[in-house]
């Protein structure tokens, strides 16, 4: 993939001088289009050999550009604290709203390609990390984020002549460190390695553009053009690009007959009350004592509470958090999303709320209101829920590979004691807010809402990060698997 | 201050069954005005001895409360990558919106005492933090956030009571902890350093409730009912509390004569082409190799620009980002407030953007539109932007306590010039998005802005972060001041 950066592209200062312009001018006409349009925002991905032109590049885009859109986040290798969440958790937070323009130098190619150059990761692990990353980005493009990729590369003799130029000039000797030319004896190594990457992802919804960087007004005529006519063929479209094949097949059909994992469920299951303070004290003690293992200062806990209105979600949740000293948990309640976390793909407001090593996050609804309500309600169209399936089973795999223990409750009660819930939440009055007209609508949806939930237990209910369904018509009974279920998840773990 | 919660207060169960349903009513009912309402947000600081029901009181606010709107924190001592930027930071981003309830558990409190108790700082430097705190809550308090402050208490015998019949439990043994006896044998000496804090920060804005902690009916309906008076009171008043006498007197008349920073400036400063182009690469090269030293590494760094329109903020701004690798700053654009920043106290935006060590955080408009923009279009009170002046001084030197280097740039142009290059925009194509209306309209307010301008400067050029006005009619010299005074600064401070 680099051949044809290594021709010794040129571009004479009077060319260069007489475009400009004109491109310039186009570039920010589009940048317009795109900031009052606001419906899809740009990720640049910068990255590429030393010396190439990257940080260069990123001046041109700030300067040719309104640079009040754009956003340029440079990442270097993880630092330690980095390292306690999810290693894509950086690049989530930093991802662009829509309207604007985001800049990573340095980014999920970066450490893969780096790690694997100096021999800390197999090939095979490259792959890997190389195919999340497709699905990465197949999934921000179908999220409206449109991605342009810049490889900048010098060819071998190239890189040996900057280098030497650098060491003679005597104002900018310093510049050049011991490790810029232990990168170039690796020279030969890293071209492979990132050839090898680049091929792998450069693909429809994300293509590379690899740019010889010796020559500065070629490069940035090349990334000026690039980046235009990106922009131009997206405005155009008005509508996003979509994968050419959805990701996951449609949801199941509905079984012939009426067994499903909701109704064969028993409902009748129940906890006696002395029983039940037992037993609610024992595994509270024990998860509190759990919490306060030194090995527990190493991992961290994201429990996910789903469940139909009135199922004692709250309830569970307050079991949990009575156990657990309250300086290490976050109890996250997902409403409307703010104005800043709809302007981005779906799981951004999740992520932003991952945990740290030793601490718990408890979502009190959570991902999958994207397969629930959102489904039910069209708030997406039926190809982004269908996508949604795998594309959560990814987020919950990148949690559980960096050590999170994940336990997702789906809190099931039958439509007789919703109703029976109802009636008592109206009756009592520091109990009425918690029953609204909503509540009430979409208790005529409830066939439909089960459906959901059977596709949703079907599809993502996966080996890393299993569903626990709760039979919840007995407060007293629900409380207790949950706290039982935490525990013993928290114990495997450990 | 502990007098009255050494009591043993009590209340019988009886009696607890009979008020709650009443409390909890009247709470839910002042919460949902506060959520409707959107005018103010409530920040609940809970801190106190150990044992005194801290946590259990978290869990009753998100039991009696509507959990959706409360957002709880928990603090614990700062670790390796929360010092790396200044200490108020981490309740700075962790604010809640207006018509949210904040809990922080562990908070601005628990450091200063804590480390009194320990020794670890002197009786000058805790009574300095606490004056800080003063500052910070008055600030706070007069930016639409309610504080209500519990300090929960417990008297020695009963501490001694607590964690003796801890260990005679078989399943919370292992909750007593060495540290929890270390702690206890430091009882009367941490008590008198809270009460001597406690004074100090007892302030009509912002008051301690302090609650006996042995029993829990007494302590719940304590913390329920001066939670329950407050929202009452700040709902009832429909403004917010504003402190009694303004922090600053009203600026200062203006001179007799016409001489005043920006008119004593000489704008006939000028640098021929060739000796710019050798000074500036001379002094880019210097920045970069700054950059490069291992003592940066430990500092960091926060460049202000502001300036009339067209002044060549941008031009600066960029000639600073090409000498500096673009993974270690971050150029922050302040426009119009999302809504989760307009929602927040107005410092909170540019406090989620502070660097961390070893990073430059460039700031394209800054907190300065406060007494600027503000202040003369009437977005703010003159009260607001009148106090603001010490706000931004006590934040900038927060900044400079940690270490940052600070450099404050106010680029001046004549009337004239800028006429000349509003003209020049309009005529070349690439430059016209940034002459707009607004610019047109703000040019009539030109002596309104050279008068705040004058006003800013005399109030909030400090010691510790001094402006520098820079005359920038030749955009030449300009952009060699800046440069120049970077180096300067951070050649100072390493």
């Amino acid at each position: 993939m680099f051949e044809s950066a290594e021709l010794g592209h040129k571009v004479s200062k009077e060319q260069y001088k007489k475009d400009s312009p004109r491109l310039r001018q186009e570039l920010l006409t589009k940048q317009f289009e795109l900031i009052n349009g606001k419906s899809f925002s740009v990720l640049i991905l910068i990255a590429g050999i030393e010396g190439a032109g990257k940080g260069e590049t990123v001046n041109l885009l700030n300067e040719w550009l309104d640079p009040r859109h754009i956003q340029t986040h440079g990442f270097l290798m993880p630092r330690p604290d980095e390292l306690e969440r999810p290693g894509m958790s950086r690049y989530w937070e930093a991802l662009p709203a829509k309207g604007k323009i985001g800049v990573f130098l340095g980014n999920w190619y970066t450490e893969p390609i780096t790690r694997r150059v100096l021999g800390e990761i197999s090939k095979v692990e490259l792959d890997r990390a190389v195919t999340d990353i497709v699905r990465l980005e197949r999934m921000l493009a179908a999220e409206d984020v449109l991605l342009v990729k810049f490889w900048f590369h010098l060819s071998k003799a190239q890189q040996k002549r900057r280098l030497q130029a650098l060491e003679r000039d005597p104002d900018r000797r310093g510049w050049v460190k011991k490790q810029d030319w232990e990168a170039f004896r690796l020279y030969d190594r890293f071209r492979a390695v990132a050839q090898h990457a680049l091929r792998l992802t450069d693909r429809g919804e994300a293509p590379w553009t690899v740019v010889e960087g010796a020559d500065a007004e070629y490069r940035n005529l090349t990334v000026a053009n690039t980046l235009l006519a990106a922009l131009a063929d997206r405005l155009a479209r008005k509508e996003r690009a979509e994968t050419c094949v959805p990701d996951t097949t449609p949801p199941l059909p509905r079984p012939v007959d009426d067994r499903n994992v909701l109704t064969s469920l028993d409902y009748g299951r129940k906890l006696p009350r002395s029983r039940y303070d037992r037993e609610k004290d024992r595994w509270q003690a024990r998860l509190r004592a759990l919490t306060l293992k030194p090995k527990f200062a190493r991992r961290s806990v994201v429990l996910v509470f789903e469940g139909f209105d009135a199922a004692g979600k709250g309830g569970g949740i307050r079991r949990v958090t009575q156990a657990v000293d309250a300086r290490i948990y976050k109890v996250v309640p997902i409403q409307a999303p703010t104005d800043e976390e709809a302007a981005r793909p779906y799981l951004w407001r999740f992520w932003r709320h991952l945990p740290r090593r030793g601490r718990i996050t408890i979502f009190d609804r959570s991902w999958y209101g994207r397969v629930m309500v959102e489904r039910i309600e069209g708030f997406c169209s039926e190809r982004d829920w269908m996508r949604a399936y795998s594309e959560i089973n990814d987020f919950e795999h990148q949690l559980v590979e960096h050590g999170v223990v994940v336990v997702k409750f789906f809190l099931a009660i039958t439509k007789d004691e919703q109703l029976r819930r109802f009636r008592e939440r109206e009756q009592t009055p520091f109990k009425r807010f918690k029953i609204t007209a909503e509540d009430w609508r979409n208790r005529k949806k409830w066939t439909r809402y089960g459906h959901a939930v059977c596709d949703m237990v079907d599809r993502t209910s996966t080996d890393a990060a299993p569903w626990t369904l709760v039979e919840a018509n007995d407060k007293l009974f629900a409380r207790v698997k949950v706290l039982r279920t935490v525990c013993e998840a928290i114990e495997r773990a450990l």
